[in-house]
């Protein structure tokens, strides 16, 4: 059994989620998601892409770093499948540049579809352009070093929200999730009913009806002491 | 009469700046507003618009939020006329996403203009196709709950600003401001009389006259003390 | 001799790096040079462009500012030379919006590519549309007094970085870095060598050799201790 | 009718809350006085106290202060009455060290009973020396300069709170809390209230009945869906 | 089985660290656990003590709050027994005071040691009468509300660690450490073994034998490419 | 000649600031020596001391970490003379606990005065008992591995501020500052003289003379635009 946070360990055989809960999931923004999922598995708001539209959805093959050293992520390399995205955690608080574009083309050429950093990243503008997205904490210049072992495929805290290898991993403008893959399917469909339900509300609000009747708020308003005056 | 920060009231009857004037302001830019204005009523600069290029101006609807409830949005909503902008403060520091689309369509119905506020909004790719401005201090998945009372059209301080409820209020690129609605006309006439000047200025100094000149700086630098050395 | 961050001098006469070395150095991004020149030099990550796409290669005029007050940046015009970069430090902790597009227009109209500033700027929609790359900890519409004096061209701490006048300053998306003059030439060739060597390992990654092979890391990572498990 | 930060004036006759009230309020800490408030009036938790066990409560003057520049906390020594307290904001963000011990020698010969300031202080070691209680956001041995006017006994936004000259001020190690004038009897009284009541509930606490029971808590929770599992 | 982060639910039975081993690891530092640990299990350095001199250890309560609500804080005192550390985590960034002198004098009356909460507390004066012991990243004086569920003995993330109900939590002045329960008399054997041995070096050390020849770090630190110059 | 943040280089023989001069630098707090030097030579306001009272003062031995590693810390213990002090930057943004009691057992035995490090330490009771002073911009209980070279008796730039080897280094609870050997008796000398000046104008101070009389403010504030109202 890996263990959290245990260094000098990489797991080989990790169970991914299954491939159509995934491919279903990737259909839905990361708020809708979270909501479905009961507001659970979200990264804290300082993930952002570090190139405007970079959206990713995949299976997880997590990576445990030591500050300004990115000697793991060629050893995740290895153990990329066609499908997964790469989550990241840090040791400590650290904001260099353990990713570039020389990485982001190994991991591609191995058939990944994203990378969620705790960490800065470079070569920014040959991301956008490889269309390889990734989420960090910081864009940063600065490289790392190859000194000190870290971990892959062991259980990562990244962002504040507890990752296990073959999770699936959601990234787009709003944020990051993560989903346990036993539940994969049924946050997918939970999330399906969400969406269907919006429509309906959307089309009301757009004709103008107000969330107070469409909610029906106005009693527990009142009740909760809210009062109006002129 | 409404106090400041007061909680569990919702003020029916504003009194909104003149349209005449709102639309004269909403021709400057943020920064020339906030000069004219002799520079006071400036929102901290942590708020930023969450998609490229948004841009807005329009009487405020003030709310005043509890962290993590987004109940009073829905209170607002109803309160809103056409060229209104929402204007919404939080009890506490909190980077919850209170507002996403759907709020956004409802708001917008009612004929809304944007979104100031301090704390988390999502559905930010859907906020930029609906062309509906958000200015916020953070981008964030997590949805919040209807619990607690808070407060419309009150007094309120946003982000380091006190807004009161009819207030006209700016955001572009670099920033945000207030423009108190007794005096919004005045304050659009220097904003004009600013911006007639600073084009003669621009001409000046795109012809390569330097501000030392066109300014007159060289005396008093020289008895402030500045020496020039080899 | 001028003395780091000395007040109230303005040194007219630098030595500016090599054009021919500015020019070479033009062609390589900041993450490249960085590495070049032993990772030395680095500006912190907060300094972020302005406007997305910004990037700018120049020497550098330097300005020491004090909080709130811009006055030297109209002396550091008039010491301006076609392909200088303006590098702006400030004596204290400040976000107040130092530079706009009136001083923009002045420094495009002496030839500057461009301004790197450990503080606030604003009007950024027209410093895009003048295409005047801005590199900076903040936006704001804060204005600035002219009322107590820098220094210019004095060495300055820019973000954590030591800027001497006539340093050769790289901007793009992953950061701001200084290149001293006196080995700008030397470092160049060291960018173009680091770049022509990657070329080469691009190609192999993309064609789906491992790091952990091109790179020979198998041997020591056992040695170092990591183990693979099941 | 003086103005929210206005810049340029010192307005000389200010209504002082109540002696009596002020003596009153001094007898409590701050969470009590915000909690008998209605929870509205206290300043961000990032003003801290600059030596253990400091505390004050006092009549504010208020001072607007430029980046940098502390000319007008010289100017507010001579608006100063016995019982006062200087509360400073700054036109931006600035942690410079606004005052030191002379500044404090003088307002304590004055009669003033301490200082909260949204910048920076220095001499730490001689204000606790002293007995002179000063709340900051931060500790600062850079010292500022007099060269731009601001304002004193106008109303400020200091650290997030609206201040009137002539408002209660009461700092502790939880915080700073302001009272507007008009209301600080009432306050003191429901702050009597509330901490006559408290004695009751503590006793209770101490003697191990739960809050559960104490507060009726039970029903309400099971009403909100809190489930209990083995 | 208790799940990550789920809401509205209440643990009665846990599974609490052998009392011999909690007793003896409370004999140890928190640097010197993590450490024996293999350095894992720290919360992040934002979590300070409160007051100087606080330090606890015990097992684990864990609770879930909702930002700006405590109303799980008293349902988590009805499960304390003696000898517990209360662990708050909370849904979202929130600074706000969840705790004072009437909840510590209750989880004192039960036996608690002390709490350890990613959030803010007040009445801290009276906290350190109490010698009530509280690690927390904010002080401030705002009260909250008792509105929402959140949980109590669920798995949380709180500062960025996981702590599952029943885990040994040590803090003190560097710190906070989590141990889990089934490890904990092998982290405190291998913290003695660590401590054993410490008393050695230092002793050789305040004879002043470098930790270069004790550690015998000369010749990796030549092979790594150290060069002394004069 | 050393050059910046060279790596992998130890400097033996550093030209230390006259002792006479240390002495007499050792009498004047921070805040005087820093306006004896014409305000220059003060750290970041984030540096902090890890104790009460803290405070130092001696010639800097300068150390350039790696993150999360403090190898060079061993070999700076060995370059150590009586009177130092050790000053520590760091090649990227790092809270680890690079130092703690053992480190610092060695260090007094040597001789050193202090520690300034911008990065974490560890073991602070302990440096307390040993009245071992220490400024830093964090606590942190998390240890650092022995990996990679950095540097000793280099220029650094530590918390903003370059630092030569040789150079005077003073701290106490209103921060640190540099000073150059090379002026240190002069610096010394406008410090006596401030301090000679500062206890008559405290005397006048103390009186009730007013600071807008004693420094003859009254005609520039009016000068620049101040006025008075009723």
């Amino acid at each position: 059994m890996s263990t959290l946070n245990q260094l000098g360990v990489v797991k080989r055989r990790i169970d991914r989620a299954d491939p159509a809960a995934v491919a279903h999931l990737s259909r839905f923004g990361v708020a809708t998601i979270h909501e479905a999922m009961g507001r659970v598995g979200l990264l804290q708001p300082y993930m952002r892409p570090v190139y405007q539209g970079a959206r990713c959805c995949g299976t997880a093959i997590t990576v445990l770093l030591q500050p300004g050293d990115n000697w793991m992520m060629h050893v995740a390399a290895e153990q990329l499948q066609p499908g997964d995205v790469v989550v990241a955690a840090c040791t400590a608080d650290n904001s260099d540049g353990f990713f570039g574009d020389l990485l982001a083309t190994s991991f591609q050429a191995r058939g990944a579809r994203g990378l969620i950093i705790d960490g800065g990243v470079r070569d920014v503008d040959e991301l956008e352009k490889m269309a390889f997205p990734v989420f960090s904490k910081a864009i940063s210049a600065k490289g790392t070093i190859k000194a000190t072992p870290g971990s892959v495929n062991i259980p990562v805290i990244c962002a504040g929200a507890l990752v296990n290898p073959g999770d699936v991993v959601i990234a787009d403008t709003d944020g990051v999730v993560v989903v346990p893959a036993a539940i994969a399917q049924q946050v997918a469909d939970a999330a399906q009913a969400r969406e269907d339900n919006e429509a309906a509300k959307r089309a009301q609000l757009a004709a103008g009806v107000l969330g107070l009747d469409m909610y029906k708020m106005r009693e527990p308003l009142a009740a909760a002491g809210l009062r109006y005056i002129d």
